[in-house]
């Protein structure tokens, strides 16, 4: 029933939220001398999706919306040695070590066999790919893209380039909004990692409709058995 | 000769060192007021390299290396409100108008027809497919590649997807390190375009020895003259 499988990378394959939320935690702590209010500082998903259009996804976009944010709440009178601080935790964030999710390469390589596999991920390409590296994952995959935007066009444009019929294509990630919707709108498949963590931007409520071709399961351990279950996957 | 023809994006089919250069001058008016010596100011060019292997090429790197660079050289006495003016520079430069250079739409309509073209160009993904969206050049192309680096690893990766022999491939471009070195030394065919505009991080002295598949030109509309005087185009 399947002839791709295509997998997202952050959150899916391996840790990245938490490191955000360290960044922001971390940024949190660099501005608790100010006296800023929770209220202040919750503007902080404000300005990060107001500079999508600018900078895209990733870290440089992260810290950017954290020096403006940092300016900003301070009405100019931040130290400059704490912008400083805030540059250093993007450096940190940017050259962390990889933390592949438990599961992971067992899971590849059981479909790796019997299905040529693709990543699929968003965000700077140069932070990605020094991820895809460092994972050790990138054996297993017969296509990487990285692309700076997930929605409909965007895979059937890569759908096109790999002459993959939609129906004939299967999507796991832990992102709605990303991995799942614009995949079944196409008319793919798209099994949706429900218990790993992912940025409130990311999510998405599903249509009410029940959704042909959704899958769920709790994390990677359960994902073979999910695709075996549902016939997805040939015997 | 050739199956395939390549271009560089940034300077070879659309202005951009011009920006960066513009962008340059904006910051060292913003730093004017700090009474920097011209030795201190020159120290930008070894910050934006030092930070390549954190943030790689592109306009985000190049903003927050203007931003480390204005702390460090005013000992943390900088005006918040003036990394502020360093971000909004940098929002402008990524979202200022395409000017491609002249010659080039005349140019790819008169190879597209007989051969695949494909852009190869380095930096943010983001900010790329932007430009190349709105240079209106698209359609001309068979095959994009935004790339993080441009070495001959990464050039015989892209030979290889595309299943193309490297002396059947023609890479078009304005720096000498990323656009004629790595592709002659994988047995390509290199054009270089000598008066376009270079960061000069991008210079690099070719090797003495005379090279074969190294074609020169001016710039734009000298190349297809160039490549018929080669003989490298099927009559």
């Amino acid at each position: 029933m399947i002839d791709w499988i295509a997998f997202d990378a952050d959150d899916t394959l391996w840790r990245n939220e938490e490191y955000y939320l360290q960044g922001r935690d971390e940024f949190f702590k660099i501005l608790a001398k100010y006296d800023l209010s929770p209220e202040q500082i919750s503007e902080f998903d404000r300005f990060e999706v107001a500079n999508i259009p600018y900078f895209g996804y990733g870290v440089m976009s992260f810290v950017l919306s954290m020096i403006e944010l940092a300016i900003d709440l301070t009405a100019g009178s931040i130290d400059p040695r704490d912008i400083q601080h805030i540059i250093q935790l993007g450096k940190r964030m940017l050259t962390h070590e990889v933390v592949v999710f438990q599961g992971v390469e067992e899971l590849l390589k059981s479909l790796a066999g019997d299905y040529p596999l693709m990543m699929i991920t968003k965000g700077d390409l140069f932070h990605q790919q020094r991820k895809i590296e460092e994972s050790g994952l990138r054996t297993y995959f017969k296509a990487l893209e990285v692309v700076s935007e997930k929605d409909p066009s965007v895979y059937a444009e890569i759908l096109r380039r790999h002459q993959i019929q939609p129906d004939r294509f299967l999507m796991i990630g832990n992102s709605l909004r990303s991995d799942v919707l614009p995949v079944l709108e196409l008319g793919g498949w798209a099994l949706h990692l429900v218990d790993h963590p992912t940025w409130s931007h990311e999510d998405d409520p599903l249509a009410e409709s029940s959704q042909e071709r959704f899958l769920e399961a709790e994390g990677i351990p359960q994902v073979y058995d999910c695709l075996m279950e549902a016939g997805v996957l040939q015997e």
